[in-house]
């Protein structure tokens, strides 16, 4: 499946026609890592998508078979077949492009040893010179997504919702248990409920370590059952695709001070879905979280949440307005809108007394608000 | 612990002082990876470090308490003490730099968006012109290992044969038992052996996926014991150092061909290490494998090996020569050194009767090469 729908690939050509751009060049390699080439195309990783002015779809991928199976696109270059990546290039400006000169795209992601590259072919490649617009239509399309996008979307939710259970399960029963020992166990029933691979690193903090933002490593040896406020954070990944979750666990009985903590993260959860609707300026929401939790004589050190999609951490950000009024001025106010897919996550942490964070993945369609994840506090 | 040594980092401080440049900054970020920042600083990840020309280094990072444990630096600045970023540079400037425009390196790694904004601060920045000049000069440093980053290889190599043992055990026990399982099993051994997480995601070929360059996904739901030829790939993340080991694994009993694939990895890999030695030009490492799988009616599909570090990828790589012309030109020719440590792992594929790779990690140090990891053909 090529997840970028026709319609909004017909946008990409547009902005190629109006921009005289004759192609646009997508890496995405071990260490220049770009979604969009996945975007573009549906492989999943380390190839070159091109996307022609006339709306064609050509990708150069590092493995041909892989690409068979899972790229929609016009044509299939296996570069093995040239002499070398300049007869590869060669080829593509006499057989494809029919130019002496090509006009190319590249996103502002790229490295600035792959732009140096390119520039140094002048002769024969003009750069189009605002990359960083093609990055902010790249993102400005990422940003909502598709009935069949929604789909994945709820998949990777599922898997998460039924390895909540687990981790329930597996906090009420623990005693000499560590977090490394959580961590396994939260992997194994997401590659068993059909997860391709976890998310990102679980990060399971115990009291001790629950207070931190990192937590480094994300998952030590030790034990889980301390009492006090730990933190489960974990996602699956399916088919291509991202759920984010953090489950607060309380261990023991509670200190005036740790309930309190709990209390404010579910009344600053509560305050944002209340908030939240289409067509409210997301910064709108994360301020609602942030006046309870700044309330209650705390102060929550991240933003209130991230886009999902084909990334953990796609657009949109639900975080505050800028306060330099420089970066303000550059600031550009997103408002909810159909199709948008993020988390919601406020937590308060104090060192001592562990950490508390809600979070759940919330979709936006047909007008409406839905939490497809079901992360709650959890009482041991 | 920084890992830089005392000597190289005045090597990088020499580069600065010859070139006029004021200040290395090097980033790490999630969408701008760059490992040079934990060698450099010893923090490990999400931050910026400099290095100035009178040689100190500066870190600002994401979390504060984090670096305050890893970092080994002459001061940290936690940018949220400045109202905004832009605050944060003229302070440095002002109060550190003491210059009205200051010349930065930075690294051609560096995302182009993010050099472009530094390009747009003319008034107060002079970019250094060659920033290309800046990652060959990080990564030959990064080519050779110091006495104490040998000692942490050899702790991530050492969690790894402990491994193999549980993978043969694994092998010789599986019946039903899914990719998906020894995966787990793989990361549950390394973790509890004290591995921080896996060096990569592990790649579990049975005989129908282990043809593959790429598996996708690393394992998956097939069952494991099927007869043929598989491979396991895995590795461990140790104090931040990988180990990076392949076993090969025969299940039944094998075809003429089957066998015959076999043979041609020992007698590939046995080449490569009959040629390896201190002095001797890699290319001739890479050239001695391909020599014995190509008479023998076979190509491998890739490099003999690359260097292990910080990275799982690291300098050098172990490959021929550039066939075309221009890029021969620029090729530089390595040798083998004392400090280089590298995988050695000639492979043999066919779809339909698996593959065979065996995958060991050497170190070369007091002109003596030693293979510090244990795999070997196991046979079920």
């Amino acid at each position: 499946m090529r997840p970028i729908t026709d319609e909004k690939l017909e946008k990409v050509v547009s902005f190629l026609d109006e921009n005289k751009i004759d192609v646009l060049f997508i890496f995405d390699y071990e260490n220049m890592k770009d979604i969009n080439m996945q975007y573009l195309s549906g492989h999943p990783m380390d190839a070159l998508v091109m996307v022609t002015r006339k709306g064609e779809l050509f990708l150069s991928p590092w493995d041909v078979p892989l690409a068979e199976k899972y790229a929609e696109v016009d044509e299939i270059f296996n570069i093995y077949d040239y002499e070398s990546s300049a007869a590869f290039y060669k080829f593509l400006m006499k057989e494809k492009f029919k130019k002496l000169r090509l006009t190319i795209g590249l996103n502002s992601n790229i490295p600035l040893s792959s732009y140096l590259q390119f520039k140094r072919m002048k002769p024969f490649v003009k750069v189009y010179n605002h990359p960083e617009k093609i990055n902010r239509l790249l993102n400005e399309l990422r940003t909502t997504k598709s009935a069949a996008e929604l789909d994945l979307l709820k998949g990777a939710a599922e898997i998460g919702n039924k390895t909540i259970l687990e981790i329930e399960k597996f906090a009420q029963n623990a005693t000499d248990e560590t977090e490394v020992d959580l961590d396994l166990k939260i992997r194994q029933t997401m590659l068993n409920l059909g997860a391709e691979d976890v998310a990102f690193p679980t990060l399971v903090g115990s009291t001790p370590r629950a207070h931190n933002l990192h937590c480094h490593p994300a998952a030590s040896n030790a034990k889980f059952a301390v009492p006090g406020l730990a933190v489960v954070d974990f996602g699956a990944r399916y088919k291509g695709y991202n759920s984010d979750i953090t489950v607060p666990i309380s261990f023991g009985e509670l200190s005036e001070e740790q309930q309190k903590m709990r209390d404010l993260t579910q009344q600053a959860y509560d305050a944002a879905l209340e908030t939240l609707d289409i067509g409210v300026p997301l910064w709108q929401v994360h301020e609602a979280a942030v006046k309870v939790i700044k309330d209650g004589g705390y102060s929550m050190p991240h933003a209130l949440g991230h886009g999902l999609g084909l990334t953990e951490h796609d657009a949109p950000i639900l975080a505050g307005k800028p306060k330099d009024p420089k970066a303000l001025k550059r600031w550009k106010e997103v408002k909810a809108e159909n199709g948008m897919v993020f988390t919601i996550e406020p937590g308060v942490y104090k060192e001592g007394l562990g950490g508390q964070r809600l979070e759940n993945d919330v979709i936006l369609w047909n007008d409406k608000v839905e939490v497809i994840t079901k992360s709650r506090f959890i009482t041991v």
